[in-house]
């Protein structure tokens, strides 16, 4: 082939490349605007807790990170409002100072209209940048930014339910969405998952996107063990609540009892007092018992897997087995946003999508783990400290964004994301030990 | 004069009376929803702290006043959004349970338009009942809730302007409201008031509104006093704040110099940094020096008082010099919204409008008190603990609304309202006694 | 008379008043050691609630107060532990900084048997000083610092009473305290009091000893009242407990309503859960139905007086009727340190002793009121906000240590005092006013 | 051998292992009054913070686990005080309730007397039980007690060094401590660890006494590391500090960064403000810049690490090397109580004794794990989320109470342990993969 066609192909490479980005920027950021249109104004204010957003600021905030992170590397580019970056930089200190977290529901000014005006104005931008700089580095940021947006969707889902919630009427999110559709679940079985050392983690090169914390490919060692075959249903936990699950001490880590009794905990997070319904995005429903349970915290999860006499899996189990399935589930493309029975079938299913499955393992670096340098560093890196692992995303997740190697991680009395459980044993007495391995 | 004639003669009379209540209850709704005007959807919900609501609560709140209090009287009556009641309620627990305070800015439904809608239909409602019965306990009922709602429109602004005061970019209510008019503080003076047994509080029966609190009428022993002519100046002020006023213990309550070192107070609310600016609802501005004082606690003022060598006035001294004095200055009606210079004159001036004036005087019953009946009884009374008295109205206070009898009241922490400053002498070392009362 | 004599009965005078201050100074030095005696070292440690404070730090308080504001007013004197003084200073910020008061109960040093070797030098010196100096000055401070201890002698055993009652083993301060005598309390009768206007407040002057607060006296104005003959009892409260005091909302201030839900308030505080037997300082005992109501906070006091169809009685009220009778009553020269029923009698009983009487008075500065100079003026001046007067002294006040004048203090929350009710009432619908009186 | 014989050497080894545990039963119970013995009854009262305990509440806790968890298995056994159990469990909720973990220097009840003399009481009766029992089960219990209460006498010493330190005075705990001696430590060299599978945790069977949590033995995979050779030095972090390492938020977690800000942390807790000094059980001594640093937090521990350019080790990097290493090192029973500088020598040295290391491990279950059946499966296992792993032992561990296996747990932020820093690094780009063991 001549170099003149090798260039032109070359050139064509570099030309979808880029159409891809844009296509992607334009497509995330549109679902971004699509998942707060049924909101009024008055409704993307408030902050229900300080562990949530008003959905305002997520639209702004992922906006500033654009802004921060791709547009400020030109030094000729000039913000339209920089004094916004003060109020919407989350929590990454090596850009500056930034406005307390817990005080995110005063930020009245921007409106909406403007924070919306602002989201268009650096669209344009970031386009036009698209268009003229090929630079592998300028499109690592912008898939980085776009993965971030991501996050920030199921989050802004997460937070308006909460917010929603609270309210004495109970508003729907959505009045008109759709219920999932009816199914049963099968009996529970356990499926034993793969022993001995295996490797888990994202190559990063050339495997596509992966955040850092993914990183690096190494080596972990299995010890026998077996995953049950589908996701903890409303109706085992209902059952675990009716044997006293809640009132036994014994269950609970130390931490957890202090919860359930100081918050006075009988439940998952929004089962009604009847036990008979729960709060979705739709408004309150019928609870479906062939349902996975979701809006429980780790402490539960973990306290339901003892009660089970059984155990959470570890990261490591997880996903040597999620790494041999494709990546399907009912995600926030599916339009439910809510978890929905998993389907019949052989080997463990649902373990993508529905919800976030709460692991044993604390989230903690990677053996050789290096973060991303500069700011981008304190993405991930910070919160490896007191918070635990969850594998597989949820209904409340963009398709494409999550994948087997994702660690998603939160504090263990979390409720108000959609997660769940999935149980997990030990199949012999004794693991491998370094005498088994041969040495 | 016949009685056919004299009939008509009351027919009249009634049909005015009919008019002026109508005319005041379109009147004051109106200036509710004029004040609330300058602000976005977003501006109306957030609660800054939780001694202040939203300005949707406030135009939410009123508008449940009449609802429960006037219109349910009538048990054909329907309220449209019933399930509402328990989210404006404010305290009235006779009334049945409410939304807990500290949580108002979470109610982002119903929307701003949602409630501007129920208002008018209240509105609508509550002049067709006007319309058709003229007894005396419908329109006493009315006029409370009009002053009620006067109240609010002071409050509205007090937390619309804390609520900007905490924002990073400290954005205006008004960027076009007018500065207040240039004048110079004539020299602090002080008049001797009047000394021995004197008669305050209102007399209920003819003389137009009042609230409970300020019944009965009853007699008062005065010592031997002197009031100062105007109040305390910001310039004054600031000699106070240089002279180390916030650093000396021995001026103040101990639990205000808890406050002081706990909160790190040095100086007026809304004071800048520069110590020559300060936040208004105009937006940051120049600090006047021949303006009163304005947003300090009871703590502050005392101090301040303690420093000049002076005391504040009791409420009783303030109420009968107050007396003899016409019922003007600078109100919300001015449109100034922030406390302008005292005029030159005799005599003690400003006592109405520009700031309300703390009193030495802690906020209790008046000998004889008796609270109104029924759930209208948890207005006042309820509160007679831990706050004190403020008098004069301030700018923000509706025109027509104070008197000199009226009794505001807030905990000697408040310094959102807009409060200053007036002192008082003792002017003889030993008051009246029963000996030279001569007995 | 010659001058001779003259001088010589001068100097018998001035030295029977040493001998008398001397004397005062052994016998109230003693009293405190032989309240602390009952107790092991352990018990004078701890510090159940920041409001109360260790017996031992009690003792080395009171023992500060000579050392600080008498012994150091002679430079050449030299305190044995002058890093004591921070440790020992309750609240003289003219004096020094002082360690923080809920830190109180973590000075496990100096050592119980340390503070007493330090009051016994302090003491040495202390009547060294009295023995050479016999100006005027030094007799007030000694009377002054007299009376601060007798205060201490009473927190000292309601401190130690309120440790002992949450411990759960409830053990008492002396399980050999006697029982009070049995009585029967008679129908409870209103005596109407004096009106127009009264002097009250002390002279100061040749009067003997008053703290500042008590000063200047001062004329008042009393309207038409009655005071219930004895305090309200234990029966009497039961009523109000039977019959849904502590559920009605209507009855009590906003403030205590909140307390009554916040901490679950259901009954006086050291009755026990049988609402039949109540915790002392000689362990639990049977409730004396006739017996004074105790522990009992002023929102209790004064939502039973709602309940009653009364009020509490003003400051002055009470004042008016106490200056006509002695100063007798159960104190803690008794030796029952519990309240003990009213005796039989005509007219108002019970004044004095028993159990402290929550007045309607907030705490405030009488007219004309001058602290004492210097550091003495942080005494009772700086908590002239928030508090409530209280009259009479009680069981555990030292006989000789109250007067009719004397005005004891605190917050309207505290319930951890021997403090009780009396009544009062409105006897005509209209009081006196300045017509009435004449003008 | 005839059996005649047989059952005679049997009857000795029986009557030798009696004779052991009953020795270390005296010893151990001995020590922990010797441990106490400097401290005035006033010093064993009161709790410094939640997270410590009173001396005479560890003198009664540890005396009621004999009488819980061996006495009471004696259906005849009779406790002199079976209302002390509600006092002094601590978190066996099995067991039956407790008394509120904050509220322990509230119980000066029973007195440190009292405690002794029950500490002699169940002394005699348990070495009474010895004598006549030879069951397993009894001595496994009473050597489970025994470590039990050797943890317990670090906890006393650390926590009345945080009682101590807190008191303005700073008194010592022994006036008479001898400082550690002189040492000039070697500059840090890192050693290389073992890679690859590896076994460690406690076999249980056969091996001595082991916690639960050690257990089981299982394998690990080791990545290429490598070990510092001794702990980091006071100088060393001085270093770190001059650096500004406690003002750059980059170098630590999040939740780190927090308590930084909000408590304000600038250097070790007990470090002086002069930097130059340290409290220590002798009071403020001078600071060995070549002495470990000691009394920092996980989060400490990582920030340095990190601007070391290096980590913490794993725990399984740690015992790896331990295990192959003598448990000697410089412990309570050396008397020095405070950390010494390493001595010189090759390899790795001070693992054992001087300060406890914090890993990088986050405190979770083996594969495996069980907890003890019953009530004592609350000893460990509940405890096994939001707290981090340390090894090693410190100068406050008695001798023989440690080893290889042993893992002591703490929340990250932590400080009033005796817990320092020894620094790993990884010495590969990448660890063993699945492929790289042969798979």
């Amino acid at each position: 082939m001549s170099s003149v066609t090798a260039s032109a192909a070359d050139a064509r490479a570099v030309g979808a490349a880029r159409q891809r980005t844009a296509d992607a920027y334009r497509s995330v950021r549109e679902t971004t605007l699509r998942l707060a249109a049924p909101l009024a104004p008055e409704d993307t204010v408030a902050q229900s807790m300080p562990e949530a957003s008003p959905v305002k600021w997520h639209l702004a905030h992922t906006t500033w990170f654009f802004e921060a992170f791709v547009l400020a590397r030109d030094p000729a580019y000039r913000p339209p409002h920089p004094d916004w970056h003060y109020l919407f930089n989350s929590y990454y200190q090596s850009v500056g100072p930034m406005h307390a977290r817990p005080q995110r529901g005063l930020l009245t000014r921007p409106t909406l209209d403007e924070v919306v005006a602002w989201r268009a104005h650096v669209d344009g931008c970031l386009l036009e940048r698209l268009a003229r700089d090929d630079g592998p580095a300028l499109h690592a940021l912008v898939r980085l930014g776009l993965n971030h947006e991501q996050q920030h969707q199921e989050l802004l889902l997460t937070d308006v339910k909460h917010l929603f919630s609270i309210h004495p009427l109970r508003p729907a999110y959505r009045e008109d969405l759709a219920a999932p559709p009816a199914g049963r679940a099968t009996p529970l079985r356990f499926v034993p998952g793969e022993t001995g050392v295996r490797t888990i983690g994202h190559a990063a090169e050339g495997e596509g996107f992966a955040f850092d914390c993914e990183t690096p490919r190494h080596g972990v060692l299995l010890q026998p063990h077996a995953l049950a075959d589908r996701c903890a249903t409303n109706a085992e936990f209902l059952e675990f609540v009716r044997d006293g699950g809640y009132r036994t001490p014994a269950l609970w880590m130390a931490e957890g009892w202090d919860l359930v009794c100081r918050e006075g905990w009988t439940r998952p997070l929004y089962w009604m007092e009847d036990e008979a319904s729960e709060f979705t995005l739709g408004g309150v429903r019928a609870l479906d018992p062939h349902a996975p349970v979701c809006h429980v915290s780790f402490f539960e999860a973990d306290a339901f897997a003892r009660w089970a006499g059984a155990r959470l899996p570890t990261e490591a189990e997880w996903e040597t087995r999620a790494a041999r399935l494709p990546v399907r589930g009912n995600f926030l493309d599916d339009g439910l946003l809510h978890p929905a029975p998993a389907g019949a079938g052989e080997g463990p299913r649902q373990l993508f999508g529905d919800v976030w499955e709460w692991t044993s393992s604390p989230y903690v670096a990677y053996p050789g783990f290096r973060p991303l340098p500069g700011a981008l560093g304190e993405y991930n890196g910070k919160f490896m400290c007191g918070q635990w692992v969850l594998r597989g995303g949820s209904c409340a997740t963009p398709a494409g964004h999550v994948r087997a190697t994702y660690r998603n991680f939160f504090h263990p009395a979390a409720r108000w994301q959609f997660a769940g459980i999935r149980l997990a044993k030990d199949t012999a007495g004794q693991g491998p030990t370094a005498e088994q391995e041969g040495r």
